[in-house]
């Protein structure tokens, strides 16, 4: 390196990223084993790291250092040009923020995340409903010091998970998916022939859950040398970097599906993960570079990959060499149909592909409200139930398997949402463009993962957070965001499940 | 606090108790559930929390604290006469010490450990032999810097892990317990009564296991809302404070008493921990105070209370409410004589109570030569073998059940394996004073184990390490250290457990 002030930037953000990573591991041993009664120290110690954190990258180290190298940033490589826009945007919306707010987020999120376990345990929103509310007003707190104008505090929020995304066009995306999906459910409800899904719900023990997963899992690319798969209450990966990148999942010994489909998915996420080059490790660039392109990998591995027919032509006898006797009498084409019934349900992380989408418009609306003091916490159940019966026909029969479903708003990850919606729409355009270059139904078919893997990682993965997720997106195939993917994709695959005419 | 310069200390110490216990936290995951694939990265992220706990320990910012409150230290209360001792020992050690050493160190470690694992699994000796040699190295490198009047190497570590104890110290200590303990061993091999015990070794599910140990460890006082039981190849204690001290056992499906007695043995040190007065929360002293004190807990529940016949009289029941078959024609007597069989065998943690001051003694003499360059790293399994032979009369058909059984090497923990038989003399010395104040033997018959937790938090756990461990047994009952109560304590059981002759 010749540059010295580019080493001294490098070495910063090691700095940045052992305190990140031990953050993370911390939160993982939190989310899983931590005991309660160590709940208070725990916010306190993450309090504590988070304002370290601030503090290196609101450094004056930090300010000199952006004032040496952004002037010659275009000098640089594209992977050092990537970390100093990086390091400059997070300054700058850091220095906007009091060091004391950041930290009283870090305790009153930690804090939050247990409580909203216990509430959601005891099926009791007013347990939540105090800190929640606490965590609310402290995030509009802070976005009052983030203002930017002639965006509204939420899109400020939207615009964290994904950038480049506004009010307005995630509008005009969720209209191109409902003009689409609205008829398609309707047309489905009414289908003729209404396939059978009920034995997917055989008895099947945690251990044979386990076993299966970790195969599917490591079949579909995940390095388990540096992975690892947990058990929590509401699925997720978390890493520290490519070589320790963990997924966790939950078991119901009498639906199987939850925990492989849980896998699947945050296995999307660890391949994105693990996949990243090695020349990043240990910067900010070093992980995916969006919500949204993180959930395409995921939702790509779990729906597009996960519940396409080719994939039940190849797992078939797999998952009856773990289960002999439990799926005996059934074939690829049965499994194919029971993993596609698309119908109204309550929870999104267990929603079909069809109607999922609907679950994210009415968390975004909800949001929306929040942030626009149009609603308030204490009116979230009744709020969340009337959008339900409203958007899904159904009405949650307690807070449980209704507003207290999510993880999220206990992390205080409002914006967030949405980016799963884009992911599910990501996924569908990567699939038309890989489509071009090899057959991928052939490839999964004969189980043989890597060439999606490969083809992944090449346009994707490899590049960590280099590009922005638009500028990504447009690299691989010179357009942006398309729903029309999206939309031909669930046409297609659903009039075939459901066998509609044209 | 009206003196600032003792807030601004107790504010010190509390940013070291954030970093110790990161570093806790990222310990118990390595040890557990971390993938093997982050090692590396593993070990660098623990060198550079060890810088920054070691930058914090020897900052200028401590040595003008130390500076200013030392001259003042006796007007303190005694809490923090404690911590401005132990500071100021630590600052002292590790000034001496060049702080790359002491990052090196760190890392070393954590490979060590990794390294170790993988050494054992594969019985492979070679694998381990090099990382030690440079670990072993790198601490006399270390102890160079440390050199004091009179004490050889070995002794400084051993002054490291017990303040006070010395190599003649041990000498004569151990010279105390071979005069009964080779006579008594003899005298029961030859013993007309042997008694029977293969019953123990009846097939118990691992889940039984775990609900058996979860159950005995809450019965003597673990609180598990503070509290957690994982599982790794070798027990142990670890916590970041009161408020989160966690245990881990091993499962075998033929040993029930190896998890049985791992659990009791890892909870007496946990509730040492828990029991630690909360005002010395985050600070320096807010721990056991010495690695012989800490031992003589776990040895009080294991061996004093868990091997005694009074545990065996209530405890019969309970064991059969959740093994309902397994021992149903058994009695407490079966199992006080089974749990008590003297024999030499390989393993120390599953050596019985009288020969497993053996085990020790070998390890004691084997470190003492490696420190004093009178044998190699690659010796070390047939110096080993060659003193089990000696000492016990067996020898190890394998590494993996030799030399490389233990974790302490790899951790670079020299020193510390004498801690474990003064621990259980301490431990013979406290049932005695206890027995004079109530009786222990009639608590444990009824399943109430809350005296003897008051006892030990009144009389040693609340100090935390506020009086060094010479100190603290002293304050007791006026004298220290003596190994009478611990022979004579071995004597009576086991002429009773053998039906021996006075």
């Amino acid at each position: 390196m010749e540059n010295q002030n580019l080493q001294a930037f490098l070495d910063l953000q090691k700095r940045i990223y052992h305190y990140k990573s031990a953050a993370t591991i911390m939160s993982f041993d939190a989310s899983t084993i931590a005991p309660i009664g160590g709940s208070a120290v725990r916010g306190e110690r993450a309090a504590f790291f988070g304002l370290e954190m601030y503090k290196l990258r609101t450094s004056d180290e930090m300010k000199n250092l952006l004032d040496a190298l952004l002037p010659i940033k275009d000098t640089l490589e594209i992977k050092y040009q990537a970390m100093l826009r990086e390091a400059k945007k997070t300054y700058d919306k850091l220095t906007k923020i009091p060091g004391e707010l950041v930290a009283k987020h870090e305790q009153l999120q930690n804090d939050a995340m247990d409580i909203w376990q216990e509430a959601r345990a005891k099926d009791d929103f007013s347990l939540f409903a105090p800190i929640l509310k606490e965590l609310i007003a402290l995030t509009k707190e802070m976005l009052e010091y983030r203002k930017e104008e002639g965006k509204t505090a939420y899109e400020v929020l939207l615009g964290d998970f994904e950038e480049g995304m506004s009010i307005p066009a995630y509008d005009a995306f969720f209209e191109d998916l409902k003009k689409v999906i609205v008829p398609l459910v309707k047309k489905v409800k009414e289908a003729h022939d209404q396939p059978v899904g009920d034995f997917i719900f055989q008895t099947v023990p945690v251990e044979s859950q386990r076993a299966l997963g970790k195969m599917i899992a490591e079949k579909i690319g995940y390095d388990l040398s540096r992975g690892y798969i947990g058990e929590t209450a509401h699925p997720f990966c978390s890493g520290t970097d490519k070589y320790d990148t963990r997924i966790t999942t939950r078991y119901y010994e009498e639906d199987f599906k939850a925990s492989f489909y849980g896998i699947i998915h945050e296995t999307g996420h660890a391949i994105y993960e693990q996949s990243v080059a090695d020349g990043l490790f240990g910067t900010n660039i070093d992980g995916g570079v969006s919500m949204g392109i993180h959930e395409s990998q995921s939702r790509f591995y779990e729906n597009v990959i996960g519940r396409s027919k080719a994939f039940w032509e190849c797992m078939i006898e797999e998952v009856k060499t773990f289960l002999p006797e439990t799926f005996a009498d059934k074939n690829a084409q049965d499994f194919y149909e029971a993993l596609n019934i698309a119908k109204p349900s309550l929870i999104r992380v267990e929603a079909d592909e069809l109607t999922y989408c609907l679950h994210i418009i009415i968390r975004y609306e909800i949001e929306r409200m929040l942030f626009q003091d149009e609603i308030e916490v204490d009116q979230l159940p009744a709020v969340w139930n009337a959008k339900y019966e409203e958007y899904l026909g159904i009405t949650p029969p307690n807070n449980a398997e209704g507003v207290l479903q999510d993880i999220h708003w206990s992390m205080g990850a409002y914006g967030y949402f949405p980016t799963y919606a884009l992911g599910s729409a990501y996924a569908a355009q990567f699939l038309a463009y890989m489509k071009k270059e090899f057959d991928v139904d052939a490839s999964v078919r004969a189980g043989d993962f890597a060439a999606i893997k490969k083809w992944l990682t090449e346009h994707i993965h490899q590049y960590g957070a280099t590009y922005p997720p638009r500028e990504l997106v447009k690299r691989i195939a010179g357009e942006e965001l398309n729903a029309k993917y999206y939309t031909d994709y669930l046409t297609e695959k659903f009039h075939e499940v459901y066998h509609l005419g044209e």
